[in-house]
């Protein structure tokens, strides 16, 4: 009978045990990928790729293990040697190889469809996705990937710490908070069901429970606008909580969030921040500015008519983004009390005009990446709503239950992870920061 | 113009600021739902329901701020009193009213459709389920949750310290790893689309790029058996891991991870796992038995017939999980070398005999909660097999990119997070271990 006790001690190294300095003239053992071979006649330079980085190893014809197999981009090898500080190799050193395992090969006759082992993929965006398994493989592609789970690490943490319980929703719903055209439909045991747009009513009714919750987790929308905005299915950052005096207390909970998030990044991500060039903006002063204010404030200053008073066009986000970069040197702006017929049924109305509600969309270098505000919280006020606006309550009984045994005044927001990349980024489309990103078209990989 | 600077100092308290001590006999403002009241005459008890617990308050005729109105269960309250130490009430203290402001109220005329307030829901499973949004506001209810989250946290904690990448991985898929009829399908802008069963083909592929990887994140099956342990969505936790010498290095970095996992538990929700009489199992020393040799041990000590050799029944292995709790005094059991009959495409055969796979399922007191093993990494041996099993490798052009162009010996695995929360507070049905449960006949809440 064998017993597994945990972790068996293996004298493979990583990146950052030999960036110590005391491996340094010793032996070394090290696995990864061949990213580049070259041949230099009597020696080879060897990068391999590990997941921290890249490895210059250095061959010659001594070297034992391979019996006349040629290295080869693709292949996955364990390798020993003595590792030596080396100024012109990548993470400061090389590794002078004594011997090769070959653990894995690529197929047979195969050839990289991509120039992976370059600085930067020059291939449109279209060829990227196709090959996304093999393009992600680029070190600066993949970088994006990591400051995208460092910004979910921060988001969670900071959760935390503010008392904030994690909930996991279900995504196979029977009816969905946002309404309209754009649910994908499944069948399910005969029933109609959809996927959930958002976990509105679920993480309503988790405030009932834990006062505060928040959750990260994918949606699903059936948008038929194939725009560089725009995904099927992408992740949401939710969070929503009790006994809140107003839906500034959200906003700046989430100014907070962002803060304590890219304060996060530059301590743990330092490496690809560095590698993408990102600048962190500052989110510890966002303007705050009432939907009709900022309409006028753009039409004023970059002489434009205002066509429809109860709606912003991404052209009207794009120059407020800017006004507020202009005037402020902000890159955030909270737009303030959209108009009620913009909202959905459970957002509260203002009481001093109840042709607006008490949200928000906050928007970064122009772009919206979070929509929130307080929700209606009393039974009556919340049916009330409904009926005037043609729904029938009668199809909501699960979720009005929560206001029928009561709700703390509460509210809430949902970011959209991958435009929060995007932007930070400064890429130009959101499918850059989604690593398998399902639009119209786009179903593989 | 407003600038949204962070979260703003209030004088509110938690159970927690009090609990330092440093409260008693001072003026303190607390929010919170009214969990009970019980009106002795002179004086009512009023109990409040936090996140944290339960704050016993007390009220008399000269409190102000009500002006008649009735304190009700469901109603939300901000109370101003006196802390003052009381060894019977809930976290040792109480709250000795001079103020009440009513934050909200239920449904005019509603009552509780549960008794809520009870130490025990003495309700059906259905009842509960049926009206979970507020059946989790029990204090014991919503304490399963609370070790279910940090199940999660102990899992990511873990997989972050030994260098795994998070990833998020698309739920809508084109095609799905484990095959058979219980997918979920879904209509995709006139192409046919699925809810993925496992990450499977996603995880591996990440592999190629970050070394190792995990996601906790749902999955879909539409399986049609209802049973106590089926769920049709449910949540995953998966890693993957390359560079390892076999799937031996799975089990241990399962092992070490619920170890590491347990102590998070112990330290980190401590009250949680006292309020439900949890008692956390060892995972330091597992044992693993093959397939075979475990059949034949359960046949042989409990007087059994072999009626299949290739397969093991539930009643298996919940004599499986006996036998090595009688004589090995182990709630978990690795059962290792899965018939190859039994396992997906993409599984290693064993070299040594090809029936049987380098694979293997975590029992936990007896019920699976894991499945793992190592994948093949070679480009033609996995097209080989595709085609042995009738498979067309042309529809998977998109996951056979990645052994084309190369992949280090991998593996990995999937836990039922329902499933280990179930086993591990001993409940027999994984629906209570579910927030929001999908199974054949439930869609809603």
């Amino acid at each position: 009978m064998e017993f597994v006790k945990g972790i068996k001690e293996k004298d493979v190294l990583e990146i950052s045990d030999i960036l110590t300095g005391e491996w340094f003239g010793k032996e070394v053992v090290l696995r990864g990928f061949v990213h580049t071979v070259r041949d230099m006649g009597e020696i080879s330079f060897v990068v391999l790729r590990k997941y921290e980085g890249l490895v210059q190893c250095v061959t010659d014809s001594k070297v034992k293990g391979l019996e006349g197999k040629a290295l080869k981009e693709g292949m996955t090898l364990e390798v020993k040697g003595i590792a030596a500080t080396e100024d012109r190799a990548p993470n400061g050193f090389e590794v002078r190889l004594t011997d090769i395992r070959v653990l894995s090969e690529p197929a047979k006759d195969s050839t990289m469809p991509l120039p992976i082992s370059k600085w930067k993929l020059n291939t449109s965006l279209e060829t990227k996705l196709s090959l996304r398994p093999i393009a992600l493989r680029n070190v600066r592609e993949r970088a994006i990937f990591k400051i995208q789970e460092g910004l979910v690490r921060g988001f969670r943490d900071f959760m935390f710490q503010n008392h904030f319980t994690e909930v996991r929703t279900p995504k196979i719903v029977a009816g969905n908070a946002e309404g309209g055209a754009n649910v994908f439909k499944l069948e399910y045991f005969g029933k109609k069901a959809f996927l959930a747009q958002s976990p509105q009513f679920y993480k309503q009714t988790m405030v009932g429970i834990y006062d505060r919750v928040f959750e990260a987790a994918p949606v699903f929308r059936a948008e038929k606008h194939n725009t560089t905005r725009h995904l099927n299915e992408y992740t949401s950052l939710d969070f929503e909580m009790g006994y809140i005096d107003g839906f500034e207390d959200i906003m700046d909970m989430e100014a907070a969030m962002l803060t304590y998030t890219f304060e996060f990044l530059k301590k743990e991500y330092a490496k690809e921040l560095k590698l993408l060039d990102v600048k962190l903006p500052a989110a510890d002063n966002i303007p705050a500015v009432r939907f009709d204010e900022a309409k006028q404030l753009v039409a004023e200053k970059y002489d434009r008519k205002i066509k429809n008073p109860y709606d912003l066009e991404p052209e009207e986000e794009i120059l407020i983004g800017k006004y507020f970069k202009e005037e402020h040197d902000s890159d955030f702006v909270f737009v303030t009390h959209y108009p009620s017929k913009k909202r959905p049924f459970y957002a509260m109305d203002d009481p001093s005009d109840n042709k607006f509600t008490l949200s928000f969309d906050l928007l970064f270098k122009g772009m919206e990446v979070t929509t929130g505000g307080q929700r209606i919280h009393n039974y009556e006020e919340q049916v009330d709503k409904m009926v005037k606006r043609g729904m029938d309550p009668e199809e909501f009984t699960n979720y009005l239950m929560i206001f029928k045994h009561g709700m703390p005044p509460h509210g809430g927001l949902g970011i959209g992870l991958e435009r929060l990349t995007m932007k930070l980024l400064d890429e130009q489309n959101v499918r850059e920061t989604t690593l398998f990103p399902r639009d119209v078209s786009r179903l593989e990989p």
